[in-house]
């Protein structure tokens, strides 16, 4: 049995290949501004040959989480899938360099590592083009199950439900997870996601999830409402924990009866809001791990998101341990 | 035949892998501050699983100097070689993104594209380990006769001496450019190579490059000498121009008898000096090919550097030509 951990995290490996880009661009390339789209090889292809020149970083929603969870000086662990490509060295390099236990052995064959084309806008908002390539591979053989059981929390994200092949992954370790009697938290990742996957979604929500992460169009989506008291009124009750994230105005998080307003933390110069919503969810659950209570919790994912969004890219550039 | 171009140039084609870095860390693996060391496949595994988490971005100094003439609106091709694998993609997409010309063929095997391991310390410095691979492999035939015949300039970097196979097709650029009555610049690019093949840099000096840069450590490892007004009167005369220069006291512009001292632009954070002298030829050549005089060449020089110490990464994230 290994010792226990704070976080353990089940996402997609991607590399993130990140471009400014006008909004003449994404209006020509269809796309909707701070979403992400799913693409297939070819259109990756075609997208970054278009693309300006590029930052490549690793990132993928979950696992900024887990590289957020360590720079907090956490222990984290990370399950996703890529190949022994350069990417996927790449990948499997940085969440390592930042201490998170990372073991899920590496696809010999079939699509290349997942990458995540990021067009970043003036305005410092974050439009995504994922290609999930070997992200898709993840099987339930991937999750360490020793792992799952050692960590307090078990962390997914929506994302993982667009490869259904995965699915049975994510099951698997939720399973593991409240066998053991540890908490499951989980994000909606993005609305159209939600609109994807909208039935699992609930259904998780209602019976599987512990502690639930969103943004507010995303929270609204779950509920098909365009009233954000109306779909707080909702997911209250459905889990012990909601933390809805609402840009430069902080989060609301909902504990059955109690609500708690946090402002976000201040920036000087918002760069590149990719990974806001993932390092917010790093600091949550950090807090939460470390059983502090669930202001100073939210109050970590602000400082958190405030460091990501003040430079290119989703993971942290300083130890967010010193910011504490 | 070709439309006249600006600048071609042939250099290594690298991606650079950066990372923040303590100055204990440079201890531990024996690196000298500011300066670049060669690495085998190996040493470059051990590195790299020993730095901390980083950011691939396009490099090669010789390839940032072109982008950043095509950044100004100029003008630009590269001769240099990559493989056919993921970074590879990544330096190819970045050069043609900002419209450099680039159409040297990609190794089909051999060793993997060229990996620069780049440690930025708290004082902005940046200390280099460059693994050649697929750099080694430039050949005679992948000189574009007609494209070097058609360049006002024909730019070469000193790290193109260390794969002793690359230096036939670097004579073979200098030939067909002087043929064609073109100039030909040259870079010094690091004082340990200057200490590699000082003899052949003094000749080629002396005989083929009409415009020369160097920053003071180089100019005066040139001349085996500590003093600076020394090595400046021992290359005055050598070649029609000489541009040394001195990070934040600008450069000093040598011409026949003239002497220009031309103050570097105010920087307000200097974030990491990775590409300083590489995007100062970039201004400078781009002045020179267009006609400007040699005060202006320099302030352009000193612009484009301010602007790439400014953000991590040795090319620029702003048009340079937005900056006139």
């Amino acid at each position: 049995m290994e010792s226990e951990t704070d976080v353990v995290a089940l996402g997609s490996a991607i590399v993130d290949v990140i471009a400014h880009a006008t909004d003449a661009d994404l209006r020509r390339h269809d796309l909707v501004k701070g979403t992400m789209a799913l693409i297939d090889a070819d259109a990756a292809e075609r997208l970054y040959a278009e693309m300006g020149p590029a930052v490549e970083v690793s990132g993928g929603s979950a696992a900024n989480t887990v590289a957020g969870v360590a720079s907090f000086g956490g222990r984290a662990a990370f399950v996703g899938k890529v190949r022994d490509d350069q990417l996927g060295g790449v990948f499997t390099h940085d969440i390592r360099s930042v201490g998170v236990s990372y073991a899920t052995p590496a696809a010999v064959g079939g699509p290349a590592t997942a990458r995540c084309l990021v067009f970043v806008t003036p305005d410092a908002q974050r439009t995504m083009c994922t290609f999930l390539g070997a992200a898709v591979g993840l099987a339930p053989d991937d999750v360490d199950v020793d792992a799952v059981a050692a960590a307090r929390i078990t962390y997914l994200e929506g994302y993982l439900w667009d490869p259904p092949e995965a699915i049975d992954a994510l099951r698997r370790a939720v399973g593991v997870a409240h066998a053991a009697h540890r908490r499951v938290a989980f994000t909606l990742s993005d609305p159209f996601c939600v609109d994807r996957h909208r039935a699992e979604f609930l259904e998780l929500v209602e019976r599987q999830v512990d502690v639930l992460f969103a943004n507010e169009v995303e929270i609204m989506s779950l509920f098909e409402t365009d009233d954000l008291d109306k779909a707080v009124d909702s997911v209250r009750g459905l889990c012990d924990v909601v933390a809805v994230t609402r840009s430069e105005q902080g989060s609301v998080v909902v504990a059955g009866g109690d609500t708690l307003v946090v402002p976000a933390a201040l920036v000087a110069d918002v760069v590149d809001t990719t990974g806001a919503g993932d390092l917010y969810a790093a600091g949550f659950l950090f807090g939460l791990a470390r059983g502090m209570d669930l202001r100073r919790c939210a109050e970590l994912g602000s400082l958190a998101a405030a460091e990501v969004i003040s430079h290119l890219g989703a993971r942290p550039q300083v130890p967010l341990s010193s910011l504490l």
